[in-house]
Order: C-alpha cells, then structure tokens, then sequence
C-alpha cells in the first residue's frame, strides 16, 4: 500500500551538549517519511520549501525511495528552526523563521489523493483538516499535534479528531487537551473525541497504545548515547504507520508491531543530529533492536 | 526453600481522597510477608510490636501461613504512623511514633539463622547489617532503602550494598544515591557499590530489572480504582522474594517472573486500605492477572 506525510521540512540550527549544527535538514515530514521508508516502498511527501533549500538534501530522500514530487518550491526561504537543548529532552527554541511555510496550503497531487495511508505531521490543525477535505476516503488517517495546537486552535484541533483514525501525542499533552491528570482517564476521554486508536509517547519511559480493547506497553530502547532528540516523535509517527502501511492490516498484532518498529526508528534517530543515523538503518539493524526489546519485555 | 523478612510492623493511620483509616495494620514485614505468601510457603517475620498489638492482626498473618514466632512483643506501644496523600504517589507524614520500635535490636531466632532467603524490609541501615551479621550464609540476601536512608545513614547504607544481591529502589532514589541523572547509569555506578541485581521501582511506570548481562521493564498492572498506595513497595518486594524462594533459581527467567509477581501483589495491594485486598487474594486471581500482563507486553 501506499503512505502519504504531510508535514514540515526544515532547515533546523540545534545547539547542545555535544556541539552544534546549522541549517541541517529537519522537519516533521522529513524525519517521518525516512523512518517510514524502511518498511513500505511507496512513500510520498506533501511539503514545501524555498529556493535555498538544498538539492543534497533532496536527493537525500530520494535515496531512500520516497516520492519528493509533490514538494512544493516557493519563492523564498525555507523554513527555519534555532533550538537549543539544556537537557536531552527539552528544546528551548531560540528562533522560528515561518518563511515560506508561512502561506502554505497543501495541495495534495490528483495521484496522492487515492493513498490508502495518511499521516498528518504535527502542523496546524487547520492544515491537517484541509488536507483531509481532498482526499478520497484512505483507509487510515493518523494525526501528530502538540501542546502549542491544543493551546491556540483547540476548536479546530478538535474537529480534526473528529476524522482521524488513530492519534498520535504525548502523555502530558494528553492530559492538558482532556483536563484529566490519569493517563487512562485521558484516553477514555480522547475515545470520545473520535480517534480509536491512541498512541501516547512518554519518553524515557516509552509509549503507550491504547485501542478500545487492548492496551500496549512499549519501553523504550536504551540507546548508549542520546545525541539528540530532534524529531523522535516524527520517526516514531514514521516508523509506526511505515510499518503498518508494508502491512496493510490493522489488528492487534499489526498494532503492537507498530508500537515497536516506532520505537526503534526513533531510538536509532537520536543516536545523531538531523538524520545523520536514521538516514544509514537498514532492516537488519532494526531487526536486531527488535529481538533485544522482545528479550527486554518478554517473560 | 524458606523465606525471612525483617521490618516494621505498624498501626498506620491513613487519610486521602476516598476517606480515614485509623490504627490499621501496616509495616514492610507485614506487606511483604503476607504478598511472599502467595508464592512460598515458609515465611518468617521478625520484628517487633507493643503490648495494644491486636489479635486479630495477628491472626491475619497466621492465616496467610506466615510463621510469626519471629515477633518481639515489648512492653510499650506499637510503632505508629499517620499519613495524608493529597495525590496518589506521595504521602505526607503527619506523625511518626516509634514507641517500640525505637529501641528495637532484631535478635533472629536460631531456627532462622539459617534460612536460604532473606529480605530485609525498609529500616535502618544499621539494623539490616545487624541482620545479617547473625545469618549463615543464605543464598540471597535483598534489601530495600529509601530517600532518608541515603541522607542520614549514607555510610551505613554503602556498608550494607556490599553485603547484600539485590537491592529494591525507586527511580530518584538511586539517582540520588549516585548523583547521576540518567537510571541506566546510576544503575552502573550501583553495580559497583555490590548488589548484582537491581529492581528500580518507577510509580505508573512500572518497574525495571537491571542485571549485569540484561535488563527488564516491566509495565504497571493498570488497576480500575488505586484507593491506598501505602505498602506498594513492600508488596512489590514480598512478590518477587516470595516468587524466587519458591522457586529457589535465579536466572533470567525467574528474575522476570519474580518482577511480573512483585508488580501484581503490588497492584493487589494498592486496591484497599491497608491489607484489605491483599489478604483475600489467590493463585487464580494472581494468575488471571499474569496473563493479562503478558498481553500487554508480547508482540
């Protein structure tokens, strides 16, 4: 089957612990479609960049077997992100230079529009419903967002969850969209909000899927050494519905495999700045990670 | 094989949300004692109550199969506490009285100086050493501390981590004891201070097995309705030593199930005041829940 990612891409400045790198390539779409790219060969992305935007870094997802058509190329300059991390999970962001993401309206291609999986990167949900209003019934749409979303567009945040299938957050952001302090009490809650499927991400402690009747533990994998953190939630959301689209069914099974293939691209992401790890995994490497988390969990 | 817990045996007076228990039983021995009973069935205690202890609570052990020959009556009153949670996870202790327990010396009876398993419940550094200094040579030597032990009995406690295999603590607390910010290296700094098995008890996120050649995470058994969190980490305990000496092997297999045990009598535990819940439960319902765990986890 077929993955379409909508979402950001970016020419991220991250500052931390170990050093810093400027104007490297990010962003929700970026990160997502990559990790994506290890389980299912059809991936397209719907983004848009500016003139300046690297040809190396094109050709860097074109490497990977994702479909870069439907990339838009704007008068003007790419987007921009400057953050600095004081400790391995918290970015405090120094800049935000909107450029030419600024006026971005997706317009999905007329081939896109039929894709059987859909992921929405974490962008404004206004964004996020306008994609969904062109497409043609896909069999499963899946939404990131963030606390900055639930904050200023909470209505519409809302009547995109609505259309969405399964949503993808993190544990203290659910809690704040539902006003719940019980993580399970914040599920049940969000059930009603429309998704049936939740996956909560709650760092170093792991993730969490909830389905109506089923819940999934997933802890994390203990990588040797956290570089940075940029992106985790994308090439979590990556992996996860990567691995589902290669699978094309949606069971407990398909789900909790999900769960776990997420967790490892993600784990393998923050082994380096922008995608300088996640862009070099091959199948053995996640399958490898696979086996040590089943020892990790197993009894 | 035959299992002897040392700790406190209380008249705990608990207020939260759901309501006010006044002078119920309590104290690690007790919680870990009567959770070790679902799994072996030589379990000793020593320790130490007044002469207003109640019969009944003593029945209570003795029901549970516990040998309770091991138990010091002095004269004076039973060691007391009051506590308030304003939250699940934290009490606020509103009085400590020590009364008996204030010049309590455990002398272990000869008959248990030569028992295979040994746990020695959350007291005195001091005092566990001076448990263990009467024993011949068990097999297995557990123990758990916590946050005022590693401020005011800091030299006592790194006496005791040499002598003992495995230590039960919580997350902040060997953060604390190491000065480290991350668990995986506060648990390589412990290693080196002797135990070869560490259990990290993490609150709602489950707990985390760490042995030199593995490690294991362990989710929460997520209980409809957590009325008293008081003695979670005794049952949790209790559970696991309970388990092992049951088994009387340690290796990774057992390991894991001794943790999976300890998170379920905990969860038990956690669903009454007091021993409300734990005393009524049974293989099935421990069992039932196994099962359940193991769903959560398998993929």
């Amino acid at each position: 089957m077929r993955l379409l990612i909508i979402g950001s891409i970016a020419l991220d400045t991250v500052e931390n612990f170990y050093g810093k790198v400027e104007d490297v390539l990010g962003g929700s779409a970026v990160y997502a479609s990559v990790a994506a790219s290890n389980f299912c060969d059809k991936v397209s992305i719907v983004g848009v960049v500016g003139k300046d935007f690297p040809d190396e870094y094109l050709e860097l997802l074109q490497k990977r077997g994702i479909d870069t058509k439907g990339l838009e190329i704007a008068n003007g300059k790419t987007f921009r992100w400057k953050g600095r991390y004081e400790n391995l999970n918290e970015a405090i962001t120094l800049q935000t230079s909107l450029n030419v993401f600024a006026n971005f309206s997706p317009k999905i291609p007329e081939k896109y529009k039929s894709y059987e999986y859909i992921l929405l990167g974490n962008i404004d949900p206004d964004l996020q419903i306008n994609v969904i209003s062109q497409l043609k019934k896909p069999k499963i749409i899946a939404a990131d967002t963030m606390n900055f979303w639930i904050q200023s567009k909470n209505e519409s945040l809302k009547k995109l969850l609505k259309m969405i299938d399964i949503l993808f957050i993190n544990e203290d952001e659910i809690k704040m969209l539902t006003h719940e302090t019980s993580t399970f009490d914040a599920a049940e809650k969000t059930f009603k909000m429309g998704p049936k499927i939740i996956i909560i991400k709650r760092g170093e402690y792991g993730s969490l899927a909830i389905v109506k009747d089923f819940l999934f533990f997933a802890p994390i994998y203990p990588v040797k050494k956290v570089i940075d953190t940029t992106g985790a939630g994308d090439s979590f959301a990556g992996g996860f519905m990567g691995y589902l689209t290669g699978e094309n069914k949606l069971n407990e099974q398909t789900l909790k495999k999900a769960t776990i293939y997420g967790t490892i691209t993600a784990s393998f992401n923050i082994e380096g700045f922008s995608l300088d790890k996640l862009q070099n995994i091959n199948f053995e490497m996640i399958n490898s990670r696979k086996n040590e988390i089943q020892r990790f969990v197993e009894f």
